[in-house]
């Protein structure tokens, strides 16, 4: 699967700007894909791209309409069915990381079908694979692996990809959840592949490659998440991961969506991620720890940073406010 | 889900005694289920159940046919379709495990449908699973942990089950995969949930119960398999066991499927999966250990199971040469 660009994000009838964080994130690590931006008469978000109605893209030479906003329950709202059948007979594409499948509506099947246009659902897979042979490939990965959910594993991969791309070192971001899709515009929403398939799927996002290639690898869930852990521990198998970045946020009070469960340590998490990964691959190790400090004040901030990398001996950074150049660093080094 | 009973186990044209595994191991352990079998011309396959037609086994009052034998390719061969109609229109649900549907042959599925008959393809979980919620719940559960797949986890539930109700104990064996379900009658396919919903499907088949009442779940897989681990993690964590038995085979010279993977040591085995389990349940401990010995001479087993039980201090048991009583004593301590 790969999203044709450049894009039109659809930010719709967004009812403040956080609706909009999908088309946020592909402007701010993609602008070079993004065309322009459609918006409702009462949409309250702007990516400070040109604003296009369907025509205007058309004449940009769009070749995808992304819907880059999330309405109340994360669904395709009725709304917006005149201006997704417009873009289809514009001959653009659509791209949903929604709920709600863009090929479940008939009307836009029907008539993407009829043009011959793509609908790219990308929450769900469509294709299949196989189940993961283990067997070492040519190249080289780092997965980003959390102490929970939500603690910064796409902004990392994708801070990560952009600084090794711009010191020179080849480098693919892989997508594995729907916002990374849509930004990178290929990949596969790793907690929607059947569970047989989990570290296959992986494998093969992921395949053989230059050996001075690096795979970033986006990282889901915790080993220490009691209702995602498989999908971690799938994640670091089939990634066979060379290297793994530890993703934290310090204030969270508990795992999310599970009030009961603290999250571990940054040494047992450290510890249990190598274990896992050291099945798949003896040689991993970590190279740096990723910590969102988006809840701290500089200082404080500066502070925590200070003590994670002196305990561990590794780079510690807010990929935010500093950069991941210090991780890179150390990646090199591999 | 609920397969009905009395079954009549369909042995087909089985070219040998291992084709019908499914249905001996449904004999075996619930020969009670068992209203007859269904043998055709050239099955060289046997249950030492009473033969019977489909008139026959409907006059017997079987509610379910049940396919017991794998043909090459694992798939429903058309041979057998005159018979699976038949037994259709005689008032017969249809359950299979193997990988083509019942439900994907036109023919089956509208009969089956005009008739009102179920037609149950176990290896295809139907219903939708919730996100686990990872919430502590009453009534006890013990999980079969393995150094690798296929080395006795659900012959040792099983057993175990078996012997609990024996001795008395409140006991229900939930199954986790296509021939524990034929055999049980219920379950689902763990490796074929979506990964996002592996833990939460194990909260919903072992749900809260009688303080006094032990799920014996059957495991899946192995942290330790490079293709598996997602479904075995996700499996771990929904359980919340508050007690594990490892299961393994002593003669296997690598992870199944995986020619360059060792098997762990029984110790680095254990402790992974305990790091784990006690994640969703601090208080969970090893119960025993179950040895697959067929590979060893009774001598060789006798030799190999006493080392183990002194270097873990543990129950450790052949379940197949002697039964897995000394496990359900250290069980019912808990």
């Amino acid at each position: 699967m790969e999203i044709k660009k450049p894009y039109l994000l659809f930010l719709g009838d967004a009812q403040d700007p956080l609706a909009a964080k999908v088309a946020q994130g592909i402007k701010q690590w993609h602008p070079e894909y993004c065309a322009g931006q459609y918006r409702m008469e009462d949409c309250q978000a702007d990516c400070s791209l040109t604003d296009m109605n369907i025509a205007q893209a058309k004449a940009a030479g769009v070749k995808t309409l992304v819907i880059g906003v999330a309405n109340r329950g994360g669904i395709i709202s009725d709304n917006w069915l005149t201006i997704l059948k417009e873009a289809l007979e514009a001959g653009m594409d659509l791209a949903s990381g929604l709920h709600n499948k863009l090929t479940d509506i008939p009307e836009l099947k029907e008539l993407a079908d009829s043009l011959g246009r793509n609908l790219f659902d990308v929450r769900f897979p469509t294709q299949t694979f196989p189940v993961a042979n283990g067997l070492k490939r040519s190249g080289k990965r780092v997965l980003q692996v959390g102490t929970d959910c939500s603690v910064g594993k796409m902004y990392t991969a994708l801070a990560l990809e952009k600084e090794m791309l711009a010191q020179g070192m080849k480098t693919s971001f892989r997508a594995t959840g729907q916002t990374g899709i849509l930004i990178s515009g290929s990949g596969v929403s790793i907690d929607a592949v059947v569970a047989d398939f989990i570290a296959g799927a992986v494998e093969t996002i992921a395949p053989a490659n230059d050996a001075d290639h690096w795979d970033v690898i986006e990282g889901q869930g915790s080993l220490f998440h009691a209702s995602f852990s498989g999908v971690t521990a799938g994640l670091i198998h089939g990634s066979q991961a060379d290297a793994l970045v530890l993703c934290h946020e310090p204030t969270r009070e508990h795992m999310r969506g599970l009030p009961t469960y603290p999250l571990p340590d940054l040494k047992t998490c450290m510890e249990l991620n190598l274990t896992m990964a050291r099945i798949t691959n003896p040689d991993v190790k970590f190279v740096g720890i990723s910590v969102n400090t988006s809840q701290l004040s500089e200082a404080e901030a500066a502070k925590y940073l200070a003590e994670v990398e002196a305990e561990f001996n590794l780079p510690a950074v807010d990929p935010f406010r500093e950069g991941v150049s210090r991780i890179v660093e150390a990646l090199a080094k591999i």
